[in-house]
């Protein structure tokens, strides 16, 4: 077994199925694309363990509360590991974190972006340790998400080759 | 002729002019820039084959329908090809599509973004087919677009050496 | 003295102190990840020298006019050059700008964003000059921005190995 799901065993984590697309959504495209030693990573959302899309949905500042939209970018993460670890095999493939583009269904007024969008980095972190977790990021209001989540993820690693 | 531009040609598609940017805007970027191996493509909107914006401008959910924005984001895909053209000269030169943002004008309430990306996306793997093709991707909705256009897509692409 | 800071100095423009994250926010990230030859850089937002947040806050087509948004994406790029300057050592380090994202808060019916990042894009390509400022670039309006913020850029740069 490897570091990482060493790590999210003793958490009691478990990383989900693959996401069920709404009915009529075609994917056509992957959620995770290699090319070279990077790992290009989809928009991802907050997913059941069965892979169907978590409640609640909505936005930041109207339906969802900062606790609930923290929750779902931590949902986020692992949804995420999920299809990291179908794609690579094994998540400590995974050899720094880059990029992370955190993306929060804004209703009018909410700016706290940055508070929900912790609670996917300080997953990252804490499975990854802070030398191959650390990432840059942006945390930012969108007007609208697909199938009204409250929070989509994308984000870039680097992989070992 | 190129392997691309063959099938563009089968297809009965045609590339349009270099856009035209509205009056008053300069660009101080490049529509892509090349760095070693990697294209980073600056976000495209859909154009007329003249080069000018394609109408209709406007949100998804209120001026456009998905059908309007599956095409919208079509024609982007053939802009992002164009710009791609003349940047590397030979559109065979991509040997791997990596990242694709697209973004989609969005009125309040409406979250159908993956229904009108896929028309990039589809675009994209039947030019390229599903090795090369393949990417990344996420669909989302942005408050505003400039020049009020419904659609535009960011995008990043592995070259030959 | 560095060939970048030789020209801010020229120019008289100053590198602000590190953000002062509002109180209650947390930075679980790095403001510049560097993974071997890449620099992926945070999103930013303009700073006082001091490091705190600059006015005016608010959206564009709203709080802030074009011209109060430009000098905000200059603020930005300067806020952005600090961090570059702190995690590589020497801005000249930089070898080639290749992606920049710029998003600005916009309020209903503001679809200028362009003239808005170009504050940043200028003065990367007055620092940099044409062969290693120029850039990939989206310009696009964003629903909510973290703090209010007017505009929120981040970038990729390619470094000297």
């Amino acid at each position: 077994m490897s570091h990482v799901e060493d790590k999210l065993a003793a958490l009691g984590l478990i990383l989900p199925e693959p996401i069920q697309m709404p009915p009529g959504f075609a994917a056509p495209f992957q959620f995770v694309r290699v090319v070279a030693t990077r790992a290009y990573i989809s928009g991802h959302c907050p997913l059941n363990t069965d892979g169907t899309v978590a409640a609640p949905l909505g936005k930041l500042g109207r339906e969802l509360s900062i606790e609930q939209g923290y929750t779902a970018a931590r949902l986020t993460g692992l949804a995420m590991l999920s299809s990291l670890k179908r794609a690579l095999g094994d998540l400590d493939a995974v050899v720094a974190w880059a990029r992370v583009f955190g993306m929060v269904n804004s209703a009018p007024g909410f700016d706290k972006q940055p508070m929900v969008i912790n609670g996917f980095s300080e997953l990252i972190l804490e499975l990854y340790g802070p030398r191959i977790g650390a990432h840059a990021r942006s945390a930012v209001g969108m007007a609208e998400l697909p199938f009204n989540i409250p929070v989509e993820i994308e984000a870039e690693v680097e992989i070992s080759a």
